[in-house]
């Protein structure tokens, strides 16, 4: 009998997060201030985030010790099994070898928690009471309401209304572990009741709810908030995922040749392919990594380097970046957490240095992928996930096409359990496709008055 | 760093099931033809049911041989992890070691495919084409979705009509595994459409459903139906996960002194317990083995042990067993699960003879435990799961009373992932509890006409 699972133990959680900024050939550029156009530095961050998170932002050292409060929290559901996808082979007829990294084995049901764990932990260290953020679909309040009760800190998410109001249950499991959640705009803030002045009905969105919750955390000093991805320190934590799979892979006899992960702001793809990168780095290997972002947000394939702001509203430094411009609002698809406008600063010089690659998929093709995978591996994947999974197929199909066999993996970031309404609507036939054209693009980058690079 | 999850290898997946029967010291009464009140064999099982199945129905054997094909299967996500409950033990200050076998990590999402999986095999192995079942909220009904995909069996799903209509996530997700899922009452059937005659907007019912499905069955020579629970051959399944949790705790040079498991007809029990309670049998060990049953449907505490019909039709053979009497409506309490007017004959016969306890719990009581939990091990358990959380936690609390250390374990037989509604309704204050009164149960069980014992 053929093994599928590749497990490790908990003892063999890696102790170390990999910096791959120590490795980099050309750094990121420094964030500039949006009204003096000069570079600031991590002071400037201190307001809304702990010392401990900045000092990872900034850091240059290629190896960051976890700390043990926080291994100790990752085995509630770390290591997370890596799977040999016999079974999708099989239906694929491909001579490629096919692994995925399963991360929906979190209690919160996707890889965010490796994030949030650190982020609630250095908080706590620094004796913070409570922590802010936003939502839009959940998964993200979800993974730091979960941290938060593990470290006894209050946690308050500020989720769009029109999510809160149709995704009840993502709600109902932050209030299960505790979390305060509010339907954004509320009438908690000063922004949110500015909002709410003028429509009392807005149907929120992320913009609003992020300037809730900083505005929340920079005016008390026990509070402070806290993001899901982009920042260095995020996609940082996340390099735990590709640490396990590399020891796993050792213990298959086996290393990719290609790595896949969905993108959104670049924590997912990060934390998978960067500890692969590093053998690239280190020892000349040739590890291709692709990063599979949806068609209708299209920052990597067909966005521009340049600097932009972080967030939609305008609020944060400008950060150098491939973006579609902060204005930029995508169509409604349902991978809600690849719904951001631009990159993050690391993956973008990767990408702008030709060290990684990008790939766009269109929304049927994805669910299409996403129903494909279902029924040959058991596991119904996140509509973010299935991203991941339709660039995995292409790459399993090129390998049959050409008749060679390439190892590929890919990260199954989570399940789709909250998400099974979206997959009525693919199967009843309801999905329509947004195609994105240059014009649509143009008219959203021609706005920005940011500095080119 | 204590390690939390015990955890088992592929190749460490059991090769064979328990069957208790065997280790009996009192077998159960035969099954009796409702018409004469005689005495059944087998045979009567024929149009519903292959014969490989029936079969493990009467076997005297100890050790039946799980077929490779089936523990191929099972490595999808089997075998799961033992956990030990640190933070419970913690939250509740109490000497009690506790350990929960989590039967959740099944793509399912509950221990249900421990059972459809060789249901789907035995009936491929006799050349059925199709099967059919009912399912209410749908756990059962999405577990046989997924093991007829991988089988290439075609499989047919009566959902009763109000689940269907209140609950779409299951149905997509049996639909993402191919299902044919069907609200019953549905035109499909005679059975249906005479419901449908007298009321076109009928909700349906477990009943009306089953009826259904076993019409659909015994007309045609390759479709063949299924069920969940309550059947000997359904409880031997199960014993997979008392067979690995046994050497999980060899592993953890541990031994439970008390097992715990929700009841609803009593595969879920039965699949944790037997195995431990064979070193009763054997080696005259005296491991305590609790049934969890919600106290709106009290069969083994306040039930009758008589013969009755299996389903509330009427339409099967009539059976030992402890009951409330087949008419018996259980108020809707959100364990759906657990609404089953009777227990298996095997588990009847074991309390009958006490050598099994049982206890009942309110609703409250229930999701008040759930939540403690959640909040202390991060997973949020299914409805059903909770009834097993409640008992530990009394055990445990007990334990912390008297001053003593017992070792407790209990089956998290699922997650909530799609019964985030019922958390909501307990959060909102809108649960209520039902007082079930002797007259109540007194009116249903003396409805019945059939043999007592």
């Amino acid at each position: 009998m053929k093994e599928r699972k590749i497990l490790l133990s908990e003892k063999d959680i890696p102790e170390k997060w990999y910096n791959i900024m120590a490795d980099m050939p050309n750094k990121p550029l420094p964030p500039l201030n949006p009204a003096t156009k000069e570079p600031i530095g991590p002071e400037a961050l201190t307001p809304i985030f702990p010392m401990g998170l900045i000092q990872q932002e900034v850091s240059a050292e290629k190896w960051i010790q976890i700390p043990d409060a926080v291994r100790d929290i990752y085995t509630v559901y770390r290591p997370t099994p890596l799977y040999r996808a016999y079974n999708l082979e099989k239906v694929l007829d491909t001579p490629a070898k096919i692994y995925y990294k399963y991360e929906g084995v979190s209690p919160a049901g996707s890889h965010k928690p490796n994030t949030a764990i650190p982020q609630a932990y250095y908080n706590k260290q620094e004796g913070i009471k409570k922590i802010t953020t936003e939502t839009g679909a959940g998964q993200w309040g979800s993974a730091l309401a979960l941290a938060c009760n593990y470290f006894d800190i209050a946690c308050e998410v500020y989720m769009v209304r029109i999510s809160y109001d149709q995704k009840p249950y993502r709600k109902m499991m932050m209030n299960a572990w505790g979390a305060d959640v509010l339907p954004s705009p509320s009438d908690r803030t000063a922004a949110g009741r500015q909002i709410l002045a003028k429509d009392p009905n807005s149907p929120g969105s992320l913009g609003i709810a992020i300037s809730e919750a900083i505005e929340m955390a920079v005016q008390d000093e026990t509070t402070k908030y806290a993001l899901g991805s982009v920042l260095n320190h995020v996609l940082l934590h996340q390099t735990i995922v590709g640490q396990e799979a590399l020891k796993q892979f050792e213990i298959a006899g086996d290393l990719p040749d290609i790595i896949i992960a969905p993108f959104g702001g670049g924590s997912n793809f990060a934390g998978l392919s960067f500890p692969f990168l590093r053998l690239n780095f280190e020892e000349g290997k040739k590890i291709r990594a692709i990063a599979s972002e949806p068609a209708s947000c299209p920052k990597l394939t067909r966005g521009q380097f340049r600097y932009d702001f972080g967030d939609t509203v305008g609020m944060t430094p400008l950060l150098p970046m491939y973006t579609l411009g902060h204005n930029f609002i995508p169509a409604p698809i349902h991978a809600g957490g690849l719904r951001y406008h631009g990159a993050g600063v690391i993956v973008s010089q990767l990408l702008k240095d030709k060290l990684i690659e990008a790939r766009s998929h269109n929304q049927l093709e994805c669910f299409e992928a996403g129903i494909k995978f279902a029924k040959a591996e058991a596991i119904i994947p996140a509509p973010e996930a299935n991203h991941g999974i339709a660039t995995a197929i292409q790459e399993a199909e090129k390998c049959k096409e050409e008749g060679v066999s390439r190892t590929i993996l890919f990260n199954l970031c989570g399940h789709g359990h909250f998400d099974m309404s979206s997959y009525e609507s693919y199967f009843s036939g309801k999905l329509t496709e947004h195609e994105l054209t240059e014009a649509e693009i143009h008219s959203s980058l021609s706005e920005l008055d940011t500095p080119t690079i």
